[in-house]
């Protein structure tokens, strides 16, 4: 079996999740008839978005509460090639921590359920001086909290 | 024979001229093995960006007098497709204007010497309040006065 | 008032419309913070694609009867900027024509109903020899036919 | 330090390495005035297609021999942002297997010579059937053979 890509340690909270769907597009199929593959980032990022938006921590609320998020590590392993027109869905799964990260996994899968691609995200917290946070910045740890307390899922 | 995209009228100086070389990437190639035709507008910009620096009137430059350009219009006309790995050359062709607009041409060619495609981009001037400038601002009138006067070419 | 891209005869029949959605992506958006030009060719084929295929005249569709459709032209006419997450609609208008071409039109519209963008797109028929039909190839002219008919709208 | 992407056993031969150079363009650049991260599949893709060409052993290469490489796994860790216009350097470095793979690294850096972004790239060997090669296919391992007896450096 798959090593995970984030470990759960007991007490944590249950991950958070959302669903997004997608089609691939013209654009996206090369000369091999596939999804290039640079463009999975790119579908990954649409689940990023929506779970980051519904939770209130998105690029844009992080940075009004004076956090940079930029990402730090990409990985994406290939499963089953993706053609023109298939329709996709991307399954973001956001990992509990309490460093100052944000660990998000993803799942994208075909029409008939099959995994085509797995891998995951993280993005370092930084303060406006580009300097990493040491510890959890105040805006986030809040939204941490909430979470361990069962409040978000 | 084609119409001309811009016309030149009889006192105007000749158009400044700059070239850049790219090679066809394998992600800007399609299923039917040929460069997606939206990926022209990035060849053109190539060539506009070199036009421009070298002439002092890039985005950036225009930015610090106080002048937004976005782009009003693109147009291409395809005329042989490209393959993966192609090598081309894009010229672009800046033409002079006394109004409130810059107004370029391309031209992409194959190894070959054969026009690939052509096409044009005209670009608006607006103050940093989004008003367009009635008459050429400060900056950019002394670019055009330089060229008008044979200091350029 | 703007000139039409595309002329109507007395007897053509009402242009084809269809309609799609689409959210400005992140990485759809330049250091200006709107989305760049460069990606409208990307909005155009989304509509594009949503509407020969429903009519069967999609990329595959032909190809399946002999004819490749490549893009002989794009204009695209930039009215009001889109921002990030900014949900537009994409209007694609099919316009009839006795050519051996396929005339279609497009006007993004911000959520406020404004219009965007306009612009237009050529396509060209071709035989697998990559020879110009002369007349409408009879899987198209099929199509035609019952456009004018009545019998699509 | 960190961990290699690779382990060298001790008879490997040493890694073949290339290098190209980009600039970095204005649609790359997202918001935040940084070089979207979806990009960097596109910078290690420039260095091994120069590598993988120069070798002998590119996607159509090994294409013509009955050998597909898709892409199994894409690894990106980002270091220092990268801004419009930058000039960089993408090193590629390919690892010996003797397994049915391509096992590649990556070394972005800036004009500085500063690390921007290191990674990786794993591609599987297929037969047209989309089956795994067991062994490595003849073609390759000619490649491979002719690499470890030192032919190829």
């Amino acid at each position: 079996m798959k090593k995970p890509y984030f470990k759960k340690r007991a007490d944590d909270p249950e991950p958070l999740r959302g669903m997004v769907k997608r089609q691939i597009r013209f654009e996206e199929v090369d000369m091999l008839k596939i999804a290039w593959h640079g463009h999975y980032t790119s579908f990954f990022e649409d689940a990023r978005i929506q779970l980051s938006d519904r939770y209130g921590i998105g690029y844009m609320d992080l940075y009004a509460h004076g956090i940079l998020a930029p990402i730090k590590t990409v990985h994406v392993d290939f499963i089953t090639p993706l053609r023109f027109k298939e329709e996709i869905t991307i399954e973001g799964i956001l990992h509990y921590s309490e460093a100052s990260r944000i660990n998000s996994e993803y799942i994208i899968r075909n029409k008939k359920g099959q995994t085509a691609a797995t891998g995951y995200v993280v993005q370092m917290m930084l303060n406006p001086d580009f300097e990493l946070f040491l510890t959890q910045p105040a805006f986030f740890k809040k939204f941490c909290d909430k979470w361990k307390a069962g409040k978000l899922l």
